[in-house]
């Protein structure tokens, strides 16, 4: 393992982190919320004179850096990055408990939305601002920004595993060779998007703060609301419109891409996309269906039904009815789009679509096996056969995935709450959902469970967002190694 | 596909069936129960007709025989069987309904021992011997009986397809070259270790018919209970021998057959029994501990620990007390050891440990093939290299169980029934255990299901039983078309 190669990324890493507390401490100084301000500035201090540090210690690196370097240092990111960023919840004594403090910080950093705050309305308004602003950080990934920014100076190769261990999905679809190019296209499109879903929601009558952490939550994915009812109480227009967004930030980024391009035929013909999107409408309308009686009227069921199908879908988690009172078919749907997610390529997490596909397909061939034992029949998908090894990966991923829940699950069964609420609190944070259902519903919060809980579920976060193996291989006593 | 092999061999099976019938019926005829005593004789007469009808259509048959018809042929024989063997329950008027009288009858042959009766102590003493005998039938395999009494006329490759489509696990690990003697030994040794619990429990005091019927049900693992409170009201003497009967049913075999062949080593050297003994023991270590405070004693809590956890590992389903009120974590263990199961080979049902123990090596290789990408790792096994056709057939199994498991858990849904009640049915079903938690508790039943998820259910358990693909090839197109 080549400490010094990660050393000097990790450098590069914290500084950036210390640009991005920039923001938020600007309003904080506006809103003269002094007690976050000293949060904000200990932070920047303390992450520059750490960044200069492993700077000097790195500084005569010219070694290599290969594939296990890159998940290492990914897994090492997004710590690095919560554990600062809980910092000036902490400081400002806005959440008392560092573990609190670093599980809203992960389930920001996840796109999450898994909150331990009783009360969200009584945070200042300029950590509100930090909180919604880490969903949109961690949506298209913080490695994949600094590799926008950052010529690849040393070996491209780097640039590559870094951008494969960061990026959600299978397979890594690269749309243009050079690994720079491909992620300045990705945060362009990301950022182009975002700022026409703030204009919707601004121009429509959001008040100006409430649209840029909306804009935030929705383009990450991640669904920290900034009232107690998260999107409750605004306007059906608006919540149409983050319906609609939503539902957009769940399609893979290649697509929009294509579209850049004109190859509007190849955007359209995209397997993942039509299943998603087939996904998206008919449980919007089996969803709808079942709780039409709810409601008063047919449209503000399908309103409703839309909302919460595409925040869960997505794995988002606004919520503006409290869909755990739903009946159990409803909740059902909903609980299995909370397993699915949306696309890979996306900012969305959950087991993705074309995982899903592949998944299905391997099945189907596996049945046909039976029948033809001789036959090589390889799995397509956009008409190409998938690799062996990609299937092999694919299911071997569900499996960790079950491990994973089962023995969350126990951990935090240790605290004493209802099999419901256990069951999909875990199944919500490694989906990167936000919402479970009974105490952990649209309605309720993380706050009651215990410390351990907590460490577990943050774990939980992180590991769905990396797609399990970045992490677990920091666990693996070999990568720690500085043999083979 | 060869209709006429299936037809042929169904005819003896469904002949096999109305001999099954005969001790329950002299049963019938000793107690006067006139009612369930025509029930029998309807469905004996049907079944024999039946039998000469189809042995009559295939009689010129001389054609082969092979895996899809295997497969087939398994899928069909339960089917069959469940269909005949609900009828006398239907006609004698005990169970009304046609449809709770299949769930029952499915429910015993695939030793699930899941009830939708309110109240079993009503029921006549012959229908009880009935429900409690297809317990025993079902746990070492319909067709494995009937390859131990018919000498394979035609092709010898007919059984060992048919073998290796019902016996339980990964991989079959034939004992003898050939497949009747290994059904026969098989079959010797089940009715061996049946005789010895009997005699433990007849001999201790139990009363007759109730040691009968507790043989059958701790010998096939399924469960059904001729008491309101299943094993509560036996002595603690009673309730230890089933404790451990259990436990070794969830055995395989094989490691009984290696005894019996003095070859001690290899049979304490396996490693799946060692992994099975070890989950078995560290469960009712934690169980015990966890639930202590709930009980006068110790050695009471870990009494009923070991029986509840020796019951729910090896998927029997007995219980001494009511485990839907013990806490969180003791139910989680629970839960886990429902999906796990006990060992391959071994009567018990659940996904096996032997498959998760290369669910897990497999596993563990990919976060090692991260570290070191082009070196070659064979899974081993008992020190043998496993083939990677098994490994992906394991993992692919797992994605199937989950697929099915979702589509399920969604159609039972619409019976607006408690989370926790819709998600464990469908588990303790497909894993045939028979007791879940909530509504269908181990002091609950599914009375109260509707019969689109009796259906649901019944579908499951057969699943489970078989391993889903005999069953899954069933409703594939392809299956019935004569070409190809």
């Amino acid at each position: 393992m080549n400490y010094k190669a990660i050393l000097r990324m990790l450098s590069s890493i914290m500084m950036l982190e210390a640009l991005f507390f920039l923001p938020s401490m600007g309003l904080a100084l506006y809103d003269r919320d002094y007690h976050v301000l000293r949060g904000f500035i200990f932070t920047i201090t303390l992450l520059v004179i750490l960044a200069l540090l492993f700077r000097l210690v790195s500084r005569n690196d010219r070694s290599s850096f290969f594939v296990r370097e890159g998940f290492m240092l990914v897994g090492l990111t997004w710590i690095v990055m919560s554990l600062f960023g809980a910092l000036p919840f902490f400081i400002s004594g806005e959440i008392p408990s560092y573990f609190d403090a670093f599980f809203e910080t992960v389930s920001g950093f996840t796109t999450t939305g898994a909150s331990i705050l009783r009360d969200v309305e009584i945070m200042s308004r300029s950590l509100l601002l930090w909180r919604s602003f880490t969903h949109w950080l961690g949506g298209m990934g913080i490695l994949v920004f600094m590799l926008a920014l950052i010529p690849a100076a040393k070996g491209r190769g780097e640039s590559l595993h870094v951008l494969r261990a960061e990026s959600p999905g299978p397979t890594l679809e690269k749309i243009v060779p050079k690994t720079r190019e491909h992620a300045m296209i990705l945060y362009g499109l990301y950022t182009g998007l975002s700022v026409i879903c703030f204009l919707f929601l601004y121009l429509g009558g959001m008040p100006l703060f409430d649209s840029v952490c909306t804009t935030f939550g929705t383009a990450g994915t991640g669904g920290f609301g900034i009232k107690a009812d998260s999107m409750g109480s605004y306007s059906p227009y608006c919540q149409m419109v983050v319906t609609i967004f939503m539902a957009f930030f769940g399609v893979s980024f290649n697509i929009y891409f294509l579209i850049v391009l004109r190859r509007f035929r190849a955007a359209f013909k995209d397997e993942e996309m039509r299943v998603y999107f087939g996904i998206l409408l008919s449980s919007i309308i089996l969803v709808g269906i079942n709780v039409a009686g709810m409601f008063d009227s047919v449209e503000e069921a399908f309103r409703h039904a839309a909302f919460s199908v595409s925040s869960v879908m997505t794995t988002t988690g606004y919520a503006t009815v409290d869909f755990n009172r739903w009946p159990q078919f409803a909740r059902g749907i909903l609980l299995l789009l909370m397993v699915t997610g949306a696309s890979a390529g996306s900012t969305a997490g959950g087991v993705k679509i074309s995982r899903v596909i592949l998944m299905l397909k391997s099945c189907y061939r596996e049945i046909r096996k039976l029948l033809h034992p001789r036959s090589v029949m390889p799995v397509r998908m956009n008409g190409h056969a998938v690799s062996e090894e990609t299937i092999r990966g694919v299911n071997i991923y569900a499996v960790v995935y079950i491990c994973i829940y089962i023995a969350s699950f126990l951990l935090v069964s240790i605290d004493d709450f209802s099999f419901e609420t256990n069951a999909t609190a875990v199944l919500t944070c490694l989906g990167n959902v936000g919402p479970g259902f009974g105490m952990v519903g649209p309605a309720g919060n993380f706050a009651d469970y215990s410390a351990l809980s907590k460490l577990v579920l943050s774990l939980d976060m992180l590991l769905g967002r990396l797609e399990i193996f970045p992490l677990l291989l920091l666990f693996h006593y070999r990568t720690w190694s500085r043999s083979s």
